[in-house]
């Protein structure tokens, strides 16, 4: 199989978490609930890092936001970034209570003074800034000139870069969010091709779990299999862990992470047994199994089904009444429907611990 | 906006339905119920016709199934395809029944008279055959030379494509799927290099809703926007009318199909409102609507909301307790918060009606 050929960019250091200069797509989401409600904080840190979550970040809107930071920060294991809208004391603030990295557009922040001691904050601290261009907040200037367009969206990420780079200063990444998949695409290739900085890949606005998943599957499989983005965040309009999990589908969709994957064929005239429901169970029960590179069949029939899957690891494959288990097309045994889920979890379990 | 400049194709119809040539990609399911039960298929057909389906395929695995393809004919709008596998009677029994189309790989229906009496039969109607070549049978000796591999797998198309213009057959369409991404996506890009004609494009075994239309999205997205494929199957371990839903969205999202767009914010530490539930609200509230190509928007927060979602027709924001409805940018009233999906359904129904 082709492998994806990932441009190279700069390489810099969130926390622990590598981005860019090769490093591994790393996936990143966003808390809910406000920063300075320690409680739930703390406890949405914690379910996005059991799902998988690499980079944490927080709305910083406020000096409870960012004296928060210094609490949570005894709790979390993923790095965290503060996500600043036009107040560089904030950022300050941010930074001298241990926060990993930020979010904030050097251009928006007021004077130039403010810049710099943002910047010498951060640098002292080897702390990266991310760029955030969104597509429903361009300057006056370029929509006069070039209205929404990839052209308005990397000439003000440009401009912001230009900004940093006059103080010396490199440890960036940057994103040109559109709802818009088109412009989005757009948009990241005119701004790969326009720097080096590693690229945080998303889709702003995507929508529910439903239209999300899709906009945001189909925009980052775009750009991910041409070699652009170095992390993602999947927005949706829904529980951020449910974020966690599209982001990590798309990236072991694309070969790009190791992880689960799980088939299983489309119902028809000729399966026999509540084929969706044995699918949703088997993708249930198999979840804290989720980062382990095997593949998993669930098949609607049985004459078939072994065959047609055996590329997979294990499989199931449904008759009536009674069903199959497999391994790699070969069959193991016929066990009675109902205990169908519980023998495929079990041998799972049992190939992940020896091996 | 980059238009997608599709890649020319040979143009063929199924029933009224054009193919390749430019024509507007369409969409494909599958009947998941046996085709000779005729209440639960007519049910099954009206079900897919309303959500959007172009085309409609039924498995024929027996007579009384190829039988049944009259009395559907009389209730369906859609096109109808017999899938076949091995037999070509049943084929030829399903054409004299009337059916639109063939899935069926001449290569595997036994003697060359058999293909010959198919092909006859097929021509006097013009009845386009999908030769449809799938990574989970593969032939023997094609494993045993390239294993499981995109050059398997165009090899095995082009052997049956051959079959039928040795007949002079033309009214071709072609799939080659697999359950892997990049697998896909390389035996779709050789195919589409080695033979002209129209390509429908689908992933196997894709997964449950949530799965398989994260991995649907990127295969189809990829290729669709490179300018390949001239139908698709979304294929889904759900019911059939999830398969259109995903498809449609995958379509509207790539500018390739006229439709509603529907936008929403993630919710963050500065949503002052049930967002998801907002959302999910409207989404189904609009789902009538789906077929306009409306931008509808769902904001978190009063203050941004408007601004940010300028570029919608149409939107809401949430505040505390009540809410804006807003149009490009300007707000339109403030209302209470219960009443802003009624409201909003309201203005789009409106909308729609004087245009």
């Amino acid at each position: 199989m082709q492998e994806i050929k990932r441009k190279h960019t700069r390489l810099i250091h969130l926390g622990n978490i590598p981005i860019g200069g090769g490093a591994p797509v790393s996936i990143q989401s966003m808390l809910s609930v406000k920063t300075a409600n320690l409680e739930n904080a703390i406890k949405q840190i914690q379910e996005l890092e059991s799902v998988g979550c690499d980079i944490i970040r927080c709305a910083v809107m406020d000096l409870d936001d960012a004296k928060a930071i210094k609490e949570l920060k005894i709790m979390a294991k993923a790095p965290l970034v503060a996500d600043i809208h036009f107040n560089y004391r904030l950022a300050l603030a941010a930074i001298e209570n241990g926060v990993d990295g930020l979010r904030i557009n050097p251009g928006n922040i007021g004077k130039i003074e403010g810049v710099k001691a943002l910047v010498a904050a951060a640098g002292e601290r080897n702390i990266p800034i991310r760029i955030g261009v969104n597509s429903g907040s361009l300057p006056k200037d370029l929509l006069q000139k070039y209205g929404v367009s990839a052209k308005s969206m990397v000439e003000s990420a440009l401009r912001h870069i230009r900004i940093l780079e006059e103080l010396n200063y490199y440890e960036i990444k940057v994103s040109v969010k559109a709802s818009s998949i088109p412009l989005t695409l757009e948009s990241y290739r005119l701004l790969s091709n326009a720097c080096n900085y590693p690229l945080h890949l998303g889709v702003t606005e995507a929508g529910t779990i439903f239209r999300g998943s899709i906009k945001s599957s189909i925009a980052m499989g775009i750009l991910l299999e041409e070699g652009i983005g170095d992390t993602i965040r999947v927005s949706l309009t829904d529980n951020p862990v449910q974020e966690v999990k599209v982001a990590k589908e798309i990236l072991t969709a694309l070969g790009l992470r190791n992880g689960l994957n799980i088939i299983s064929c489309p119902t028809c005239g000729r399966t026999g047994i509540d084929l969706i429901k044995l699918a949703t169970e088997v993708e249930k029960a198999l979840e804290p199994y989720i980062n382990h590179p095997l593949t998993i069949a669930v098949m609607g029939c049985a004459v078939n089904g072994p065959g047609e899957a055996k590329e997979a690891d294990f499989g199931i494959a449904g008759g009536i009444k009674e069903g199959l288990i497999f391994a790699e097309g070969k069959v193991l045994k016929k066990v009675p429907e109902t205990s169908l889920v519980t023998e495929l979890v079990a041998l799972v379990k049992d190939y992940i611990s020896n091996h």
